[in-house]
């Protein structure tokens, strides 16, 4: 039923390429079949002016899209001089859920700067966008460990999201372009490994869904995220 | 237990002042205690570009807040030079809210703009607008109606949001600014008034949430909403 | 012969809601008739960097229209990335007219910043911001007073402004919008309430305007001006 | 008394250089002293947008000034990304004062852009810039009644502007720098060549001032735009 | 003596993955050692209105590199509302090699855009770019041509781009980070596959060059521009 | 040949006026035939953020053009509210030619910003602002050794800049605008007095050029330069 023959709960093949560039203390190409994004990490002495003398680091992020990411050009956003609404909301979203999963005490007086770019799309850019960027944070905080920068990692565990939606009435999971522009409803679900929900976000496109059907997303999402878990730590475990 | 000393369900008192400014096709002051927001709806011939040839009409929004409408001022978006992430997010998830609740198609060749503008915060800033917004659509598009530029009004329905959180382990509905500056989690729920969701955006601030608390928190959401379906309709039957 | 039926000399009934919203020191909706302007002044220690070490303090202002304050609809300038020429000329009318009324030596190290804020355009709407600003101004000033953070009110006296104009020929005074968009020439007038002039500017529309026209826009105003200030101690003496 | 020897009434000598630049339809240098303005008059087919169709022509003027015009450098807008309030005002004030001099009916289908570029500032460069760029605007004109495009030039008459103000308690005409910063008051007046008033815009710096010292101003005002007149005629008469 | 032990003429490994992303009519991986730029050429139909009529197609670039792409974090353009000096300066540069290589006339009424976006960098950025470029063209056009949009690839030949400077007094080839930081002279040359020059920018970054070491220089660019066109031919011929 | 009857190597009369604006350090108008450019220096204590403590001076540039320099009129580059790339471009290299030019230790904790404002333009505005930008900063270096802030001009030499370009098949020196618009090849040379090279900057426009057409180019290049030096010269020793 499904464009691709998935099952309703299966998730498209996700891989991480960690140390994809060089110079980032974590550096992680997310795959999401065909949506891939570069997740960056960097660690930067100091924290921004408003939380100077809290006792706290801070952990922020920028997303971004190359212009032909997509399957038509998009005007690319330094050039129209300012960032849009739809990149605002993502960028806020992913450091939000990163900052959700980390003992920010615990990271002194540090900011770390999460960069997400996406250099192909094909439905769920954000979502992968968080996913990956779990890992790149990991691997940035690992390395802060091992410099002596941080006593242990901060995380709280690993963060992971995708996207779950009513397609041609069915609930399903990981939607794919395809299904995403023709989705009833799309929802967003953000986890810590251990199941509880950092994020939760529900648009009905077309007609407004039901409980019924709010629950049925997010079981399929839980068990999306299950998967998603063990490839972060297979990953990271290598 | 609640500052203002409200039960855990109980919203604060919900008021519409419909006309309450003279030019636009729908202009209401809606007033979630202390929370005070000027809502009109604009009826423009047209619509933007992408639509054009489509068949029908648009229902786009905007939210501002005066600068000190919060308890210190903040800066004025029009003089830093752009609309802030924040404001972004809000005004999308307003405009996305009304969209869903009427039959663009049968809005014929029209776009209208709400505008929501906050006069005086204290928590709740977004769901008041949509609330608000919703009656001030339903008088733009009944003196449509009435001009005889619409048979008949394409809305589904009465929309209302209302935010709900857990604030000291304790899941309670419609939160002012000091519960909402403490809240574990925060969300915001956007239903149509037959109870089905078109928004439901859940965050956790602090330690992430369970299943079981989102149930909570929803069944207090619906609860509320019913609250306040009551009211909007009271205030367009005067 | 004028469109609301009133006498040359005549003002539209001035009203002054103070408090009117709960969070700044100075809280005004000042009305000319169907002109309302949301008047509010904001104290804050310190004064801007070209200030520093002079030993004065600074008073400024900002002023915004909401985007449906008019008749048809105005983009909103946070949305349009700057704030238009009309808008800046109009705030720092404001902002000179109300440093010329307050002693800044005696202000210390302060700033106030008052913000105008439109809801609803009649003609009119930068001298009622003066003159609604005023009022705020002495609120939030007396405040301080009674806070022990000034030993005595510094004001002058208090400001009023009203627009004078020739239309269809004979001079009036506080022009409403369909006299404003009609008159020959028009003229702004900012008094101290002793009298003297703050700020006069008048603009030939159509035809210059002659020294005889000028005298007696200016009685005009005087007049105006001194049943405005009327109501200003009234309202301050609530 | 005054700085430069002069007497209350006596303005510095005005020099106007025609066809200063060779590519504009008009190019003025406009000297008053040590004040250096370049005025250029650009011809254009069409109007703006707001007066298609409306059988009538436009006038604009847009006002700038070289970094280092004055005393200490001042930040390029350019490279600030934005015109300041005050440009936006002098330029607005430039362009009213061209249009309430000529004939827009009469100017048929075109656009009028007058550029007004201070390369150097010792007082009262919005005045220099309206009075030069009415001679610029005059050979503006004239080469299109020249060329065919128009029948007649739709000029009322020509336009000056000069500043008056208090300076140590004494009206003077013209103020340079040293005057103009510690006048206290300043007005600027534009009259058409008749002697009727455009323009006038009094601003008290320090104390307010009286009726009187505004009579004062002015007929000074009208003395120096007498002698203004006599060269601005006299240069185009070469 | 060159801190990567190469030759001073021997450039760093090139590779050119093609097919890098699915969607761009063109989309090369492009490789000098450790830079690594993804370019894409999108062809869209019409022209920029300057070109309306003229009978032409056009070629455009734009770059941009990501935020981590460097040794430490650069401020995203995007967010900063802004493409800096160098940022302009380089996607000029590439647009230019580009057209030059193309016989504009024969691209019709289609607009080819061309994005080279820097994932990691290590010197020579623009060159990269301008060489990969021409690939993903090529590819761009050889598609339009397949597709029946052009008879034959209006391209005049390759294009390929390579850096050389003087560093610790000896001319080299393909600079990499280290040594392009520390060059007394920098100079891009582009040419075109038949040893011809299509631009030539050369820097002075301490003590001016001589006609000497500029002959000296391009010599050895002529080398290395030979080297990478074989590699280009070999790319695009698997 | 030409269209000024000029040999091809003959360059244009050029003349600077020194001290053209009363208020800056050095003030120079340079003509180069009807390209005009006021040039200015500007010192200023202290140095940007990234020179802090590193023990050296700094020299930048902007350029500008006054919006009718040219034959049509180009839209305020303050007005649309960005610099453009063509601005960017040639103000960097303004600033690039300058600092090669000057032993920056030398120059102290100071930074002198030069302005380049093309008041009319007639072909190579850019190497006409370099070659008065030169002698601007001579004036204002040689003011700053006369007021003892600095013991000795800290410049290695005069610095001057000509256009050279392929012209109906001939190389040709000193490009005016009807030269410059049809020139196959445009060239801009920027040398220290001695005859090294600062920027050699060559471009193809329409067929690619040979290194014996560079080599043609650089040589009459050469020569123009040494005889605006001795102008450079003569002007200084006024």
């Amino acid at each position: 039923m499904r464009p691709s023959g998935r099952e309703v709960g299966q998730i498209r093949p996700v891989t991480f390429t960690r140390h994809f560039t060089a110079h980032a203390e974590g550096s992680v190409l997310v795959e999401f079949g065909n949506t891939k994004v570069i997740c960056t990490a960097t660690v930067e002495e100091g924290v921004p002016r408003f939380l100077k003398g809290k006792g706290q680091g801070w952990v922020t992020a920028e997303y971004g899209m190359l212009p032909r990411a997509t399957h038509t050009r998009n005007r690319r956003e330094a050039a129209s001089g300012k960032q849009g609404g739809r990149t605002m909301e993502i960028q806020r979203l992913i450091a939000r859920s990163l900052r959700a999963a980390i003992d920010l005490t615990a990271l002194g007086d540090h900011t770390i700067t999460v960069d997400c770019d996406v250099i192909q799309a094909d439905g769920g850019t954000r979502t992968a966008s968080i996913t990956g960027a779990s890992v790149a944070l990991a691997d940035a905080l690992n390395t802060m460990v091992a410099d002596g920068k941080l006593d242990k990692n901060p995380m709280k565990g690993h963060v992971a999201a995708v996207s779950v939606g009513i397609f041609e009435g069915t609930p399903v999971c990981d939607l794919e372009y395809l299904e995403d522009s023709a989705a009833e409803t799309d929802m967003n679900v953000v986890m810590l490994e251990d199941g509880r929900m950092i994020e939760v976000q529900g648009t009905a496109e077309g007609e407004p869904f039901t409980q019924e059907e709010l629950t049925a997303m997010l079981a399929l999402a839980k068990q999306g995220i299950d998967d998603i878990v063990v490839a972060q730590k297979a990953s990271l475990a290598d």
